[in-house]
């Protein structure tokens, strides 16, 4: 088979690129060619079979048609303005996360008006489409009032992935990514990069920063599970999912001070005293509007998984980014 | 003030522009103009400020931007490609209700981005943006899963007014619309004619067949009602809405045999024995998928109000369209 993967520079994206290589098939179909498409030229991957890398903006004028072309049988579109690049630039937003995606979206509607061409379509969503006041747990039939441009492209993403597989235009499946807990790299500017931060710093002994209170709950998995959860997705029999074709991934729901208890139950005592607590008035307030917890009930019936501890979230980092040590 | 109405050809908009030109105020604001368009030409309607009316279609390019270049305060869009016919051409559908409605949105953005310009928009949505399966009565929390490609043009619309509102571009407000009944004029060919058709043909004589159970439960409003819906969101303190600013309207919950009970009442067994129960598997199994209730305890919290019975709905219909007298 065929997989084009669209986002593919981007952190979830290098990794999933890299476990396909490995693992050279999906679902038992072997892997034939794998083409790697973003904004910027994605790093190559070591793989058996055909590799190529794209350069492609799927909001230029033909680039989507070019790409869906070659007729992948299955496309992970990862490709997205974050959040915060959303709020500021409007139209990049729009264009990129909303006109990007329907672009993909007719041009493979297009392509199958050629010839029968129904390709598998896994969507990275986020838990940015839902808006406070949520219930303590957001339930599978809680509606999208997303408070940003972002989780408003997204929700409206979502909505279109619906209507181009109800309409038997592609087989979409679209999943809603907890916050990404440890995110390996360098600290970074986003206001929920702390979450991170003071387990990623510490564990290689430096300091963080963190900027609110040990009880604020929020909602993670790791990059390892995102992976898996997109790996699934793609293999998934989507009749299961009727038109209902997004889903709140499963995760787990943590407060700081859990986090703060894991980091010292797996690397000690010397980790949590490189946690400095520089309160932030303005990043409190945003995160105060964040989801804590989803039930997440119809992702797990349908086998999605994701770590049931911090302890499991912190250790799968130390094995898959730092080689098994602990750098203190 | 200026009004702009959208889709003032339709039998919302009609009833619309007469009942705004007959009153000449919104919320104690007089109307000093009053500016009727569609895609055919609107009939005027007797007013005593300015009045004119427009040919337009919201997709052309410029269109949008030529409408509001004369920057109304107040904006009714009811305009849209129906269910069935967004259904048949799905290209049209997305033209008109979703890149339509986008072009407007935009088009007031760019307008305020000269000179402050902040209008208010009312815009009409639908029932139609939730799909089954749902709750028994439908609350204000409840997902948009719509299953057909007008209520997902509806659902993204929504999304849309949401973040041009909270992003300061415009003040909009979206109304979820019941199934209108008694909807004047003669029978059509959409699949909830029915509704209407088993009571407005027998208050004049004529029969009209029943194609589904007596037991069949739906949403309903008069036109009576809409309209009073549209007025009130033109000057209701959307502030209370915060950035939800769409509301599931009232109506009535009532059974196919309630509204042959309240016709009967109202006109008597003669009217009752124009009903010929001519069952249809076809209608049965889409009106199966119909929602029949909703909480709207939003709505009706911040002042909308909807008829009580199907006994007063006939009978708004019997003094709006019949001049007070059954045609029997």
């Amino acid at each position: 088979m065929h997989i084009l993967i669209i986002g593919a520079a981007g952190m979830v994206g290098r990794k999933l690129s890299a476990a396909l290589a490995a693992a050279g098939q999906v679902g038992g179909r072997q892997i034939t060619r794998l083409t790697l498409a973003d904004v910027v030229a994605p790093a190559p991957v070591e793989f058996a079979g055909g590799m190529e890398t794209a350069t492609a903006d799927l909001s230029a004028p033909g680039a989507a048609a070019s790409l869906v072309a070659a007729r992948p049988d299955l496309v992970f579109h990862l490709a997205a303005i974050v959040s915060g690049e959303a709020e500021a630039d409007f139209d990049k937003g729009y264009r990129v996360n909303l006109d990007g995606f329907r672009l993909l979206l007719e041009a493979i509607r297009h392509e199958g008006g050629k010839a029968p061409y129904v390709p598998r379509l896994v969507f990275t969503s986020s838990i940015a489409v839902f808006g406070a006041p949520f219930p303590e747990a957001i339930g599978d039939e809680f509606h999208s009032t997303p408070l940003t441009s972002y989780g408003t492209q997204k929700a409206i993403d979502e909505l279109l992935l619906n209507d181009y597989s109800r309409r038997g235009f592609v087989d979409g499946i679209g999943i809603r990514l907890p916050t990404i807990v440890i995110r390996p790299g360098k600290p970074n500017l986003a206001a929920s990069g702390f979450f991170s931060n003071i387990l990623r710093e510490p564990l290689v002994g430096q300091e963080a920063v963190l900027p609110v209170g040990r009880d604020v709950r929020h909602w993670f998995a790791s990059p390892r599970a995102a992976v898996g959860f997109l790996l699934h997705a793609a293999q998934l029999d989507t009749a299961r999912l009727g038109w209902r074709r997004s889903l709140s991934a499963p995760g787990l729901s943590a407060t700081v001070g859990e986090e703060i208890e894991a980091l010292r139950r797996v690397a000690g005592e010397r980790a949590v005293r490189l946690i400095r607590e520089v309160p932030d008035e303005k990043i409190a307030a945003m995160v105060a509007g964040w989801p804590r917890n989803f039930e997440a009930r119809r992702a797990r019936e349908l086998g999605f998984m994701a770590e049931a501890s911090m302890d499991e979230i912190i250790r799968a980092h130390i094995e898959d980014e730092l080689g098994g040590r602990i750098g203190l």
